[in-house]
């Protein structure tokens, strides 16, 4: 297996019960996740060395997101204490028509206080394969776009294979502020995980013909940005149908080898947890290329991975190999088509 | 904002969590409602000023039901104490193919034995806009019928609005004994929640041709009950279309200026809570009213907080209008047709 | 082991957790008791055939009730079932100085409509040994009063010993109401809880000399009732200091053969629930009379018995005969003197 | 009302709340279950008398099987007590596409240890219109499947019904031993719960016609099962279709007077508890017949209780006729076609 | 009852049950609290109408908070809404040798970013009988501290009584800041609750002889504040013994017509929450104040309010004066002297 | 920091809350631990490395032990799996006079089917400074037993420090059979927990002076032990008093060049979880060892850790030696002497 890092901050998430509102709540649940320590995760439970890299208050609170990643064997040792608080958010779960709602309270954070130089390149790289890093971390502080921009500079020049995820949020930063560090980023990516809004609204691809289906139109844009950044060999993204909070449609899909696969679409009649989804896809494309697995298998896995993740608690999923194979193999009698 | 009176029974609600027999419980889920306390929770977070009329025991469990009005802004400085019991009822929660089952316990109540000239009609009606009452209240007992005929009578001659929602218990009394005192309301009454089972069986209605479709033949009744009491200027209701206990289609109707209206279809695939449902209906109705909103956009708001309410555990739902205004705007796309 | 009958309102409790206040509470806890059939429970568990005679409600909460009964063996055969409502009360438990407290809603219950003629006296006493019953019941109506009369006068006919357990309820009735009603039944009683405060006040009997202890007093007391009622061939009570609401220590006393009989004082420094303690003191009590067992073997036996029923939440206990006689011998080290 | 008598081990379930994971878990959910006590408890809440034998630990654990029995009322004077360990299974409840996964922890149980001559025949069979026993007993050892063919043996002797419920359970033996054994208690049956894949794999019927509906190949293999052995009088097995983990239509099927009879098909939209389904069903088929029922009202009635399972948590569930019924009526507006 | 003003923060508390630890906490219980809140809710409940001024967060976490305030009927109409978050604290409650400890997360709040002029004086102040305040207010930022001051002196300049709570917080601000603030607050106020450690460390009063006993020092700093500060005609604050986590003993002490003034020594045995504490005794000596009372009654007023709020879950008390005067007569018997 | 290893059995604790009975509890609260597996997780707090060797089942159940362990940091890549069962006990919680009862489930457990060469000593010892075992461990078999004298062979001969907990378990093994494994296995050990009746019943010590002082008696058996093992160079052990199930008193000691060392005596009032106190407490002793700590240093650290895991829930303390040594000043106003 291969020694991966990553760079990224952690959350705390608090959510309700299905059918309690949030300002009426006597109690939380909590969750300690975050997109890179999510992938952290995945990627740590399919048997890659991987350790994260963040900054945490000093705190009891600091040290809960500690454990959550050690209980999965994710390497916490570069992980800097620092006076100050844990971005957190709070999760009205939604229930049928009403879709869950969200308020974040993860200003001042610790990590966004970050400056350059908190870790040494040289150290940190060393026998390192893949680096992964997603668009929330340059998002949170011009000087954390800084860092993420020094990174993937660092990591290519030593070789390293560079993964981004471009997990764009509108509450952090807006398109225009995203697509000036996203074109600084891009240059030294190798996966990619953009999809149809990326291409349009970021990279400012031309929209698709609209006589194309829509994954013909996919297959347009992700050709189309491997034009525009031929450096990146695979792109992937999720496509999901929502027909209502609890209940989706999802399929994988990757560009790989100039070619465009996909997935079965499976149907989540009841989703238990969306959040992570995006990441343990993530996870799961990104185990297959270290693997070396071919394009079909890849994504199939990836897949079973998410879906996994939607009937779990929680932001990561952290099933081994054989767990999510044999659910890929599985379920193929259940799954709509 | 308007300012409302409304008079009625608070109840304590306990019930079971899915899956679980009642007889077989050790604990059980606590809420505070009542129809016209449902309705004054919804018209006060909408931010109207209203009063409820009522009877509490004087111990911690009436104090409970205070509370839960005070937490929404209702005024409860008319509310009366004495020696007794407060209704409750239980709530078997039904999943899939088996329904919700409901056992009373609602006897003998410190409210039950409310008598004549509890209240000064001068004193509490001044400045009121609206008076609201539901068909649960006169059926309470031959004191409380002769009292809700004095309401509405003393709202009437002061110039104040009155609104009834019939109702209708057949576990409280007989539908001749409803019809008559029905009869000695209606007369006194501006806006009406009633349906095509009141049209048949309280007002007799003549049934509708079987050759019109079922909303045919609710414009139908809508009409012919407006024959009957000319002085109702609007009857509304909802219509329900139960796939299981957890899964509805709801449409909410409006008959007004002569016009039948309805709201689309929403789809309820995960019903979290039903009870209430008809008063955060009737809630929406009459925010609409007193805002003269035009009749369109008053069904499509007071459908928006029936869905709403639905997903939502609890006996009243205590959203601000931006808040369903929101979710009547958003959603469009995943609303069934 | 012996058969044994009693009749009694079975109640349904709702406690809120530690802490927590009765007004402010979400759910609440249930626990199905009743003084006469907590002894029941206790009884069966201790290996005796044991019938409990009362009313429910026909609906899933007194559908409980019988579960509960069943559960611990107590033959639930000749429970009649009718239209009504199961008594009830709520319990905000308490915390160090602030004392438990209890809030009543017991009235207009289905058994407080039982009248007389609910059961055939020659077929329900049929190989009966003992019947016991404790004053609540007869507090309940004065159909029940009379009722329990005849009860005991019908068991005494047929050769059945009497137990009696005073249980003066304030809230029920009052003590001259109580004085008169058990002047007709103890004439027929065997075995009876009686303490202090029923010999004065109940009774009637003059106040102790002041010089005596506690304990003299109470001796004093017995033997006085005894000479009032000759025919009471055993009276036993707790005595118990409190020093909050969490602690208390506790005696148990009996008188017997002329004799004044008390266990060790226990320590009981973290009390789960004290509701039932008395029931479980009888059950031992009569569980040592039935089997023959001497005087102080009865009141360890009895002592142990309650004192575990402080450490145990709900209102019966239902420990083997093995298991409390196992904690009477272990405890010794850890006893308060 | 009649006495059935029946066989069988005592488990002691744990499951996670849904969505969450085993490994994680920080709490488990208990239920007693078993295939026999499940049938057991059915039938004794359906009024009939019914004792099962079994051994159990001789601990808390043991003692918490025996009050799950009794509050349902059956006899359990008859299991015995030894040193050992209770059978256990550990369940993570699935969501939408994820199956629910079970890990058995039941070898070396008290149970399982059980030799011949536990119980005297003479005594145990005396007045017992009817023995039920499922395929899992005799499969927990060599001397209990002896054991299981002496009671059917010793049961037909006495002129008592015979009722077997074949459940395979491939992780217990295999289907060679499986058949060695049934067929030596197979002749002694007179009603008995299999289906297509226990005609095919043990009882090694000839695969239907592929021309053949699911009905008719169902049909089919109750009529050639039924040839192979004549004494057996009705076959009874429910057809599931599964949608995913919450998901499911049901119907149930009966083969009696060599007629093939089928139940409605009922959707279960959202599945509360699947375990013990197939017990639900022997109990609704085994009281129908002990009543003598007709055969479409047996298999409406077991039908509808075994769906009312699916909605309510625990192995056993204990309704009663009358509220089985009450589905049976109610709900025929809701069921799927 | 009387018109009260207070200006504070509010506050989110997340607490662990008892026994587990932060770090390892999958959900945590909350309560909205802040010190003044507090007192707010307190006088609310002992029928005085009371307004709270303050800032929160324009989101659900701010509405749960105002859920909060309201439910006690304290006035939220001037309490302003803007961007920001709210100020929370992290609970690890203690047991028994370990104390409880508390993680802060208050900075960047929405009410730390309150500048001058968000309320007008002349309107704010219309008809109010006392503004209270606490020392937290003023630490929270400069502006807060000059808003503090300006608050008190218009209070003063139209005739409103000030009431003071040092409530000194090493964690926000020095002793030689508080310092500096304070002697710009304290000309202006007329009740006053500091204590030996006020005196002291910020008042700069010298050291009591140290042959004097704990009340006589507590007398004598009492007596040198009131020299100090002339203007202040009460000074109050509780002596708390501190056997265990769980266990105190606590006494309140009041300075009023230059007497000191005591109450009983109450025994905590088993404290529920600790939080608020101070604040409910606030309340309780504010109210009597408001009501006349004599020094006697308005210490054992407080005092009971206080050590009732220790066995009560939650920041605030809302308890009626009806409540506590009962607990201060009845549990005389309990309490230790 | 060290390299420690330590070799033991993981189990499953089921645990009721408080006041429950294990007999009739509807969920039970889950823990991992085991005697070894606790010390690990201690001193991997402490920043020791530390891998555990164990054997655990090929499912849920051991993936939940092993993120228990990784957690906290513990190696556990040496850990194997095989087809089997998961040792565990049922625990239910004491109250007050009842103490807390256990029933064991730990028979057949994969680990207890270990055999001889399950690791490679050379590989296993590699850089290792101590190796820990407790008594349990050659309890559970004879192969077990062999393996232990195996493994502290081979740890001495490699250089490698030795440390052992007598931990007699009367269910595990007769004294006897104790006797003669110890005999085999003290020869080989540094560091050594065992007390009193270890002295007397293992290691046949001649009784204490019956007129020496508990703590004389102590230092006297520490003595005499070392005299029969001189290459024993630290024994220790801790002096508990037990009030109730709730309270205890709490006492460090350690015999260590030749001297009897003591902490202070600390109050534990209220008892959150006793279970793997012992295990806190050789955590400390050990890691003072390693460190190098003097003697007093040792034993007062080694008790405070011991007294905080008596106030946490769960069988492990995972708090970090800046924690514990933050204890061990801070509280000293509050400890009992």
């Amino acid at each position: 297996m291969s020694k991966v890092l990553t760079l990224g901050e952690l959350l705390l998430r608090y959510s309700t019960n299905q059918g309690e509102q949030l300002s009426q709540a006597s109690s939380l649940n909590l969750h300690y996740g975050g997109s890179e320590a999510n992938v952290a995760i995945g990627l740590s439970s399919f048997g890659h060395e991987v350790k994260l890299l963040s900054k945490l208050p000093d705190n009891a609170i600091g040290q809960g997101a500690i454990y959550q990643l050690k209980r999965f064997g994710v390497n916490t040792n570069d992980i800097h204490f620092a006076e100050g608080r844990m971005g957190s958010y709070f999760v009205e779960t939604g229930a049928g028509p009403r879709a869950t709602s969200v308020v974040y309270d993860r200003k001042y954070s610790a990590f966004s206080f970050v400056e350059a130089n908190e870790w040494d390149y040289d150290t940190i790289f060393d026998q390192v394969s893949l680096f992964h890093v997603s668009g929330i971390t340059p998002a949170l502080s011009p000087a954390l776009a800084q860092l993420t921009i020094d990174f993937v500079k660092a990591a290519k020049s030593r070789g390293v294979l560079v993964s981004f995820d471009s997990n764009y949020r509108g509450k952090l930063w807006s398109l225009a502020e995203a697509s000036a560090v996203f074109a600084k980023i891009l240059p030294y990516v190798d996966y990619c995980s953009m999809g149809t809004l990326d291409a349009l609204n970021i990279l400012g691809i031309e929209a698709a013909d609209s006589a194309y289906s829509e994954e013909e139109a996919l297959a347009y844009y992700y050709q189309k940005m491997q034009e525009k950044y031929p450096n990146i060999e695979v792109f992937y993204s999720t496509r999901r149908e929502v027909v209502s909070s609890d209940e989706n449609y999802l399929t994988g899909t990757l560009w790989m080898d100039q070619t465009y696969y996909t997935s079965k679409k499976y149907h989540i009649p009841y989703i238990v947890d969306r959040i992570g989804g995006g990441d343990a896809f993530s996870a799961g494309v990104l185990h297959g290329l270290l693997k070396g697995q071919d394009a079909q298998e890849i994504i199939d896995f990836a897949t079973g991975n998410t879906v996994l993740k939607h009937t779990v608690a929680g932001d990561a999923l952290g099933l081994s190999e054989k767990e999510v194979a044999a659910f890929v193999q599985s379920d193929s009698s259940k799954i709509s088509r």
